[in-house]
C-alpha cells in the first residue's frame, strides 16, 4: 500500500477508526521503511532486555502466583522464568515485567512505553499458534515485526490524539493506549480484515483503563498487563464476530472525547504510512524518569576524573527546564521505585558510585545513609529556555572550588540515540542483573535477523529460563 | 458497628477510601437494617431472573466460546448453562448474561445496574471455595448477603460521587463503578482487613473502564464482565499483599477526579451505615430503558379494553419530561437491542400486542412492518415539570375520538416497587423464556431464606442447567 493512495481517498472526518483499521489491514513488510523495520528490532531488543531484569521483581512474583491459579494451559512462556502459562496470562505477565522498572522504551511525543503492551501478546500468540494449530503455519519473524510496528503505530497515534491532556488528567497512557496497540497488532498477526480490526478496537475501547495515581505502586502493573492481555482478547473476540461500535475512537462517547478534553482526530490519520511512531521511539540508558538522563550523563562525566568524594561537596546546582524540578525534586525517598524520579537520589548515587544502573536505584541503595544525607545539598535552577534533553550540573566543593558539566543532548534522546551495540550491551547487563540464566547473545543475534526467522516463537525459547519445559 | 461511632471519628477529608474500607471491614449482618437485608434478597432474585433470560444470547454464546478456551478449571457455574468454568470466567460470564438485555436492577440516583458486577463474583467465589479448600468453611448465605450489600454500597456511593457528569461524559457507570463493588464484596467475603480492602480498591482503580459508545453493541458486555472478573481479581491480589495507592478514589489522579469534573467526595462517606444504596434500587417490569416504564404502563392500560387496532390510530401524543424524548426518540430501529430505548417501538408494540416482554423487544418484533409503519405517528410533548417516573399517552384515532392515560408513578419505580410476588413471577417468566430447563421455584425459595442457607454455592446448583456436572 502506498501512502499516496490513502491520501487521495475521500474519508469522512468521522471515520478515523475505519481509516486506521484499513491501514493496518493493508500494510505489509514492503510498505515499511527500512529505518522503521530496524527500529522495530531495536525496540524488541530493549523489550527483552528490560523483561530479563524485571521478571523476578516482587510484583511479578505475586502476579505469577495469582494469575497462575487461572492458567488454562502451558503453551506460552514468561521471559526469564521457568513457569509456562496460557497466552492471555503470558501477555499480561511479560508486559508487566518489561515495564515494572519503567526502564522500557519511550515514545517521546506521548511518553508512552510502547513495546511492552504490543510485543507481549504477539509472542504469546506466536507460541500458542505453533502449539495448537497442527499443520498451521507459524507466525514468521517478519509477520511479527509488521504486526508490532503497526500495533505501536496505532497505540502512539491514539496517544498523540489525546496528548497532552490525557496524561495530565491522570490517565496512565501506556495502559490506556496500549490496549489498542495490542488489539491492532494481534488482529494483524491473525490476518483479520478491516471490519474485524474496527471490532477489535471497539472491544479494546471497552477495556481501556489505568490511572496515574497508581504509579509507584503494584497496582500500576495490573493495568499494563491488562493492556496486553485485553488487547489480545479483543482481537480473539473480533475474530469470532464479537462486534463493537463503528466509531470507538472518534464517536461522541468514544475513547478520544471521553478521555481528553480536546482530542486531535487528525493525529490518528495524518501521514499514515509516511510518519511512523517508531521513528520517535527512544531507549533509556538509566532506569530513571527520562528527564533525569542529562543529569546523570553530567554526573558520570564529572565523576570520571574526580579527586573529591561526596563528603567534599558543599552543594550541587542543577540547571534545567522547569519540568525537571517539578518532576524530580524529591528528597527523602524511601524506595527504589521512588528513587527513579528523584534528582536528589540520582545525583547523589551517580556522583558517589560512578554508575547508574538498577542496583543504584534499588531499595538497598536508597537505604544508604550517606546518600540520604546528601539530599539537602541539591539546588534547582529553572531555565525555561533549556530543552528537555539538556541539563547542567555544577558541583561546589567545601574548598570553594567548583566544576560543572553541561549536556546538550542526553544519551538515549532522539538527538543522541543509543547505538545498536549499546542496546545489545543493555540486554547483556540486564540479563546478568536479573540472574535468570538466560544466555543473552542468542537473543540479540536472533532479533537483529528476526525478519529471516521462520517461527517468531523461537525467540521465547531462548528468552525463557533454561530448563523451562 | 454503629453508624454513630463512625460519625464521631475524626476522619481527614482526604481519606475517604480508608474510611470506606474500614466501613466494609467492620460491618456485619447485625448492622444491616431488615429492609436492606430483604432488598439484597430481592436484588438477587432479579439477578438470577435476568441471567436465566440472557444466558443464551449470541453475545454470551460467543463469550463462552472464547473465554472457555482460557478456563483453568471447572469449579464454577454459568447460570442457565451446562458449561463449567473457573471463577474468574464465571464472574465475567454471569455478569454479562445478567446485564445483556439491560433488564437488570437500577440504582435510581446513578442508573447503575448494581447487582450483576457484585453478585456474579461472589457466587463464583463461593463455588470455588467449597471446591478447593478442603476443610474450609463454605461461605454462608448470610455472609454472601452481607458482602453483596456492602459491594453494592461501595459501587453506588462511588457512582453518587461522580454523577451526573461521569455518565454524561461517556463512562458506562455500571462497568466503571462495578469493578469497585466487586472488589469490595469479594474482599469482604474473604475476610480482608481495612488496609487490604484499600489495596483491593486500588487494584480495581487500575482496571476501571467501559464506554457509553459501546452500548447497543457486543463490546458493552466485555466491560460489564470485566467489572465482575477484575474486581474479583483485585481482591485476590490484595489478599496476597499486592498493594496499591493510598487514595485510589480521592487522590489527585485517582478515579473520582480523573473520571468526573466535579466529584462529590462527601457522597462516599456521608451517612455510611445509615443510608443504604439498596434502598434506592429498583427492578424493571419491562426490558427497556427505565424512562419508558410509565409509557408502557399507560399503553398497557389503554390496550386493556381497546376496541381499536394499530391501523385505526391517527397519532399518539407522548407527554413527559424532556429526557424521555431525548433518550427515546428513535424511529427506524433495526435491532431488538436498539428497540429497548425507542419510544416509537415501545408504544407500537405494546399497543399492538398488549404485552411488553423480551419477545416484544426482539429482532423479530422489530422486523414487523406494521410496527415500523407506526413510527411516524408518534409526537413528543415536553413538559419539564413532570417527574421521571410519570408520563401520559394520548391516542387520537382516525375517527376523531381520543383516549388518554396518565401514569404518576410507573410500575417498578421507587414509588411503586414491584412486589416480592411480582419479582418471583418475573423469575418464572424469564426462566421459561430462556428455556434453560432450570426449575424456578427452588431458586426463589432458596433466595427468600438465603440468610439461613449454610452454603451460598447451593444457589448455583439450582440455577445452572440441569445435567451440568
Amino acid at each position: 500500500m502506498q501512502a499516496d493512495s490513502l491520501k487521495t481517498q475521500c474519508i469522512p472526518a468521522d471515520a478515523v477508526t475505519h481509516e486506521l483499521a484499513r491501514f493496518v489491514a493493508r500494510t505489509g513488510w514492503s510498505d515499511i521503511p527500512a529505518t522503521v523495520r530496524h527500529e522495530a528490532k531495536r525496540a524488541l531488543v530493549n523489550y527483552v532486555a528490560v523483561a530479563l531484569a524485571g521478571y523476578h521483581d516482587p510484583v511479578i512474583d505475586k502476579a505469577v502466583a495469582v494469575y497462575g491459579r487461572f492458567r488454562a494451559d502451558e503453551r506460552a512462556s514468561v521471559i526469564g522464568r521457568s513457569e509456562r502459562t496460557d497466552m492471555l496470562n503470558a501477555a499480561a505477565l511479560n508486559a508487566m515485567s518489561a515495564n515494572v522498572f519503567d526502564f522500557d522504551d519511550t515514545h517521546m511525543p506521548t511518553i508512552i512505553h510502547p513495546a511492552a503492551p504490543v510485543a507481549a501478546p504477539l509472542f504469546a500468540l506466536a507460541e500458542a499458534q505453533v502449539d495448537t494449530r497442527a499443520g498451521a503455519a507459524p507466525i514468521s519473524g517478519e509477520a511479527l515485526l509488521v504486526a508490532f510496528a503497526l500495533g505501536v503505530e496505532v497505540e502512539c497515534r491514539i496517544g498523540n490524539a489525546v496528548s497532552p491532556g490525557h496524561y495530565q488528567r491522570g490517565w496512565h497512557i501506556t495502559s490506556t493506549c496500549g490496549v489498542f496497540g495490542a488489539a491492532a497488532a494481534v488482529a494483524k498477526a491473525c490476518g483479520l480484515n478491516g471490519q474485524q480490526i474496527v471490532w477489535a478496537l471497539g472491544n479494546a475501547s471497552a477495556q481501556a483503563g489505568g490511572l496515574v495515581e497508581t504509579l509507584g505502586t503494584m497496582s500500576k502493573s495490573i493495568s499494563v498487563g491488562n493492556a496486553a492481555r485485553n488487547g489480545l482478547l479483543s482481537a480473539l473476540l473480533a475474530a469470532e464476530g464479537f462486534s463493537g461500535p463503528d466509531a470507538p475512537l472518534e464517536g461522541a462517547r468514544g475513547f478520544l472525547r471521553v478521555t481528553a478534553d480536546a482530542p486531535d482526530l487528525s493525529a490518528i490519520t495524518d501521514g499514515l504510512g509516511r510518519d511512523w511512531a517508531l521513528s520517535s521511539n527512544t531507549y533509556k540508558p538509566y532506569p530513571c524518569g527520562v528527564v533525569l538522563n542529562p543529569v546523570i550523563d553530567a554526573c558520570l562525566e564529572l565523576r570520571r576524573d574526580a579527586r573529591w568524594t561526596l563528603d567534599d561537596i558543599e552543594r550541587v546546582e542543577l540547571t534545567g527546564h522547569p519540568p525537571l524540578r517539578e518532576r524530580t525534586d524529591r528528597p527523602g525517598v524511601r524506595s527504589g521505585r521512588e528513587s527513579q524520579v528523584s534528582a536528589q537520589h540520582a545525583v547523589a548515587v551517580t556522583l558517589a558510585r560512578g554508575k547508574a544502573g538498577l542496583a543504584e536505584f534499588s531499595d538497598a541503595a536508597v537505604a544508604d545513609p550517606s546518600l540520604q544525607a546528601f539530599a539537602g545539598r541539591l539546588r534547582f535552577i529553572d531555565d525555561a529556555s533549556w530543552a528537555v534533553e539538556s541539563a547542567q550540573v555544577r558541583i561546589v566543593l567545601r574548598s570553594g572550588e567548583s566544576v560543572s558539566r553541561r549536556i546538550h543532548a542526553a544519551r538515549g534522546s532522539l538527538a543522541a540515540p543509543l547505538a545498536d551495540d549499546e542496546l545489545a550491551a543493555k540486554l547483556r547487563e540486564l540479563a546478568a542483573y536479573g540472574g535468570s540464566g538466560v544466555t543473552p547473545q542468542p537473543v540479540v543475534d536472533m532479533l537483529w535477523r528476526f525478519d529471516h526467522e521462520p517461527d517468531a516463537a523461537a525467540l521465547m525459547r531462548v528468552a525463557r529460563a533454561p530448563g523451562a519445559a
